[in-house]
């Protein structure tokens, strides 16, 4: 159990196949973050830049566990950024596709103006872990990462939703320092929103989502934040904020997703 | 000069072709709110479905006035939202890469449960209006459009920016209604945000903007509201609100955009 190991391609002719491995997924679907990051290896390594700074997917079908394809196209490679655009596939049909650009995060810099403050969160030992089997939120996936409810957001899982949609906790890999591709899947980890409102409890497939990557992570816990402020004609938007263990902001995300109908 | 016209789009075999208008532009490129509606155009003409519900562009390259083509290609077109993505190009090179999933946003219904208010703005008439000529922060676009700043975001325009990359202000289309094309074009018409920072004031270049239409819009006034949180490492992200006259929230973006350097 290694997210590197579980997100690694390999480059055959114009294309990458990659495994989807049982155990990162939501009820037998692999999770979106994951097939994000997957994807973005063989984006990165097509466009020959290391990190994604924006990358956007689109959720066509879920992906079972079993091989997966992954065509990168380059767009274009200019001088800071390439943009390069994939679709993942399984033998039978395309299931996400995406849209990133790419450049050497290292190679940027400039002036800093923050208007916002990490989550205020109670030490990691202080807050709720998530993990498999504990309770019927709890999806395989979670015992890949290290999971940490903010405890006052916590209490959904015994039938008491905040009334927030808002989540709020530390995360981390298991065993392994968090990089620029774990924040792609950091952005798409944590319950939905909903399952703090006071609304039917149900998981809100994701049609569309964002990340921005803004700086590289320490190694070490992150930060994150979830929150949803419009719930409109059957969708929402999940906000997320992910901070590392220095304090600084390293991604931001923004994904839409469907309320289950009727 | 009229929005509908100005981004038409004509089919032709495999692909479409359009004409970038003198005047929808920054210092001689055209606008990206612009150009993401005639592609967006394009791809829901060849994903037979009305309206974009999320839309990112990646912009590559300046549009200057002049022929341009634009290639959708659908991804998939499940029976509620097809994913299409689109390259546009002049007869040189790629301009701007595209994906999206369009749908009928007639047909999307659900729960509603709002945490925000549109932004307090003064009456129109109360309002700034930023028309082209009249500083050098008002590019030939704002003459097709009719934009007004809430007072104390507008006085940047006479160098004393507000401190707070912040902009409110009320917008519609010089004779013609707003429709959901509308919105694409509203999520980046107000001037960058870092013009109220107490930063080196400049353009700054958009590197990806996505665009969630979150409901069609009444005729009349937009109200819209445009905030950075975060500056760090030459980039910065711009939050976009986009509300109706009738007080509903209609749009979402968030861009990603460069700091000159230097």
């Amino acid at each position: 159990m290694s997210f590197v190991a579980d997100t690694a391609v390999k480059a055959i002719e114009n294309a990458y196949t990659a495994n989807v491995v049982d155990g990162w997924d939501v009820g037998g679907n692999a999770n979106g973050g994951y097939l994000m990051t997957v994807a973005a290896r063989a984006m990165a390594d097509a466009a020959e830049r290391p990190h994604a700074i924006s990358l956007t997917a689109h959720f066509m079908s879920p992906a079972g566990p079993g091989p997966i394809r992954i065509t990168p196209t380059v767009v274009k490679s200019g001088r800071r950024f390439a943009t390069v655009r994939a679709t993942i596939a399984s033998q039978q049909k395309p299931l996400v596709e995406l849209l990133g650009s790419f450049t050497d995060l290292e190679a940027i810099e400039g002036p800093v103006r923050i208007d916002a403050e990490p989550p205020d969160l109670p030490p990691p030992d202080e807050c709720v872990r998530l993990q498999p089997g504990s309770n019927g939120f709890a999806p395989n996936m979670l015992s890949h990462v290290d999971l940490r409810l903010h405890p006052d957001d916590a209490k959904f899982a015994s039938g008491r939703p905040s009334g927030r949609p808002l989540f709020r906790g530390w995360l981390r890999l298991i065993d392994e320092p968090v990089d620029a591709f774990a924040l792609l899947l950091a952005v798409d980890v944590f319950p939905p929103t909903v399952f703090n409102a006071n609304l039917p409890i149900a998981w809100t497939p994701t049609l569309e989502l964002t990340a921005h990557v803004r700086g590289l992570p320490e190694p070490g816990w992150l930060r994150c934040r979830f929150s949803t402020r419009f719930i409109t004609g059957g969708m929402l938007e999940e906000d997320g904020e992910v901070w590392d263990e220095s304090g600084r902001l390293v991604a931001q995300s923004r994904q839409l997703a469907l309320l289950p109908r009727g």
